[in-house]
């Protein structure tokens, strides 16, 4: 059995074990490849090999003694800024270093099922970013073509998975995190309710937004994940008391009414590969029986402006304040520049951004009442780094059009690969819904998925992007 | 029949138009009542009688064409920070007044279920305030005994009820605002879930903490309002969409588990008439077959210090902002002392309190997991008016020892009037309950309240209070 080829996606690895591969070869292949891209930005930390060996070795010997382990002989790593202990949490600012008591409580579930953490991922700073640039050299590129970002801020996360280093990793989500990297590299970005996965030991960017998603290579197997990483934490002030409650379970295929943004509204910025993909994916939904239906974009436009141009961005100073203030040559410009306006909001303001963040989650639920959910794109364009690196603010702030919005309206999300673009790039589709139906949204992304057969799950490296 | 001597509580009403009584008869006697009042500063305006007495006539036509109305013949008051169409709403700011285009949902609710609107009750100005002073003269003064406060910032709204001028008043509960004067003037006062009824039609204190109470002679009295204007709402942005489903009907007795502070916790500053009433109603809760377990009342302060001590404050500039700044001198001077700190927070702090209240709301779900409901005494003393105007906020922040903490940590609650003090001034116990739990406090506050047989349900004025 020739491991060096296998594929780490759920079911290529347990087909593997079926075939009785030794799920500690499979650990140490990730290893393998982890340490060959070494510099290439994708992690700011690998786990020891002899330690990840250890830890396979033990588990292989728990299952041999019949210990249920769902995940064995699957790799995971995580985003720098997610607790493991014995490794040094940097939010990718070595100035702001945590070493943490403990791991966060979703790595040791994972841990507990027999998956292995073999490293740490980098990501824009404070996950301050939609775009994988602002982070100490090496920059992370992109998984599909090195010339473009690979999508922030969870860049090294998406990059893995994508390039076929893990199983899965996990990130964070504030206003797309989870999602546009995914969207990038052409892998699957499961963005859950807020509340329904624990946030213990988890450095902030913002409280009221932030949430931990899933990459993986399928959306069954990022549901998979979610569902073993879900549930009430008493120690978590967040959590959702309803948690356990929540049907994680992709529903089965059925038809359904999808919302989406009118079509004058829909901007692409210029961007002629990704409204033909978008319109090609919208064609594959309507090809599945699915009812699309345009709702006004306007007031989710105003909610997605909530996370970077109110009062909200405040809430960055509560955790990253004073190492911005005490170590201003140790933070990222583009990050001092998205986390300083929060010094002038007041009080006041802050107050007056929930009680309109209040209204617009209201205005969502009254929109999405009667569909299963809102279809986007999950990106409107992509740039090359060069581009980012020119205009790393408002660039920046375009790859959000399709995110910003989720979080402040207490929606759920799954970013699925689409339709491949006219240039080879992926791209993306986000299922949104109403918080709590995680399951709903899963399932939609699941029969999307099937009809796009696995198309661009191969990376296919240096095609060029046309713009009009 | 002797209509001057009816008394307002549900049954008394209900009882005699069972005998034949005519409802117009009884709404004008309630009227007749508020016309001799009206220089007492319990009413900051009343209804026309005419037209008080047209919507009765109205009312008794429909009755006898058949449709339920459940409140025929009674008659109730709001607080003047609620709208009512035609009446303009001060919030006791004169220079503050709206001219508001239509009645807030919980006055319709109430008038389409039959009861007729009688007047807008005085309260402490913008509903900031404990104690009932902080308004235009002529002051409210304490039902049971004038020399003492009303407690506010209901104070009209429950001494209407107290003096039977009203069957029921709707007021707003910020920080004790629904408790506090139903303690000091020996009437019942439901404080719901926040969000449980509909918030439109408010001028709001602070959208986070408040809610809208309901004064009454009797929990089931007061029970039963709530039952009529709790509901969904899609209109008001904080209203809990689950408010349908919430349990309202008081539970029937049983003995349960109850929590209490720390007897070393317990704070009476000195007045041991109120120290001892306390004794005497845990004593016939346990003679009710309740157990209580003391637990750590520290959170609970703190969580209390949110209300008037943090970045909380602020909300208040929200809606009094601009005519603090632009109208000083309309606005009471006291009142002016506790909105204007907020100017000096900024959103960070904003945020901070906002966490920490995350924080002690799940402290108190693991608090009262295991309980029924935590038992306080609703105030922990009482000042007359001089003692009050002599030292108006340090005495004012007194007032809300047991009633501050409810609101930031997402409790219900409900003030029942308890044993009679020594000195004959009432004394009144707060069952307060988890989110949600409103049907089980109202079931505990009925037994309890069944236990007092009616005692100091009846004014006896002019007795002096005792200290230690």
């Amino acid at each position: 059995m020739d491991i060096g080829s296998v594929a780490f996606d759920f079911a290529s690895v347990r087909a593997r074990l079926a075939e009785g591969a030794d799920p500690v070869a499979l650990v140490a292949e990730s290893c393998r490849r982890a340490s060959a891209v070494a510099d290439a930005g994708i992690f700011t930390a690998l786990t020891p090999p002899e330690t990840a060996l250890e830890n396979a070795l033990r588990l292989a010997a728990e299952a041999r003694a019949g210990r249920d382990l769902p995940l064995l002989g699957l790799t995971f790593s995580v985003k720098d800024n997610i607790h493991v202990a014995g490794m040094v949490t940097t939010s990718n600012c070595p100035v702001f270093a945590i070493d943490p008591q403990e791991s966060a409580p979703t790595v040791t579930a994972l841990e507990q099922a027999g998956a292995v953490l073999i490293g740490k991922n980098t990501m824009d700073q404070f996950a301050t970013g939609l775009n994988g640039t602002r982070s100490p050299d090496p920059l992370c590129r992109n998984a599909v073509d090195p010339v473009y970002i690979p999508g922030g801020s969870s860049s090294g996360s998406a990059v893995a998975v994508a390039r076929d280093i893990v199983s899965f990793a996990l990130g964070s989500d504030t206003g797309g995190s989870g999602r546009v990297p995914a969207a990038c590299n052409g892998v699957v970005g499961v963005k859950p309710t807020i509340g329904l996965v624990s946030m213990r030991g988890l450095v902030f960017n913002s409280r009221f937004f932030d949430c931990v998603p899933v990459f993986a290579r399928s959306v069954a197997d990022g549901a998979e994940i979610l569902r073993l990483i879900a549930g009430f934490d008493p120690l978590d002030p967040w959590s959702r008391t309803d948690a356990g409650a929540i049907d994680l379970k992709p529903l089965p295929p059925a038809s359904a009414r999808l919302a989406v943004p009118r079509a004058d509204q829909l901007r692409f910025f210029g961007d002629a590969a990704s409204k033909a993909a978008f319109a090609a994916n919208l064609a594959a939904l309507r090809g599945l029986g699915h009812e699309l239906v345009e709702i006004d974009f306007a007031p989710f436009e105003e909610a997605g402006r909530l996370v970077f141009q109110s009062a909200m961005v405040a809430e960055r100073l509560v955790d990253y304040g004073a190492v911005v203030a005490e170590r201003p040559e140790g933070v990222h410009p583009a990050v001092r520049a998205a986390i300083e306006p929060g010094l002038s909001y007041s009080a006041r303001d802050a107050f007056e951004a929930l009680y309109r963040m209040r209204e617009l989650k209201r205005v969502a639920e009254i929109a999405l009442a009667d569909v299963a959910a809102l279809v986007v794109p999950t990106v409107p364009t992509i740039f090359t780094i060069d581009e980012m690196l020119a205009e790393p603010i408002a660039r920046n702030t375009i790859m959000g059009t399709y995110t910003y919005f989720v979080n402040p309206m207490d929606l759920c999300a799954v970013a699925t690969p689409g339709a491949p673009r006219a240039d080879g790039l992926p791209s993306s589709v986000s299922f949104v819904g109403l918080a709590g139906r995680d399951g709903v949204v899963a399932g939609l992304a699941a029969g999307f998925e099937r009809t796009m057969a696995g198309a661009l799950k191969q990376p296919s490296a240096g095609l060029r992007r046309i713009r009009d």
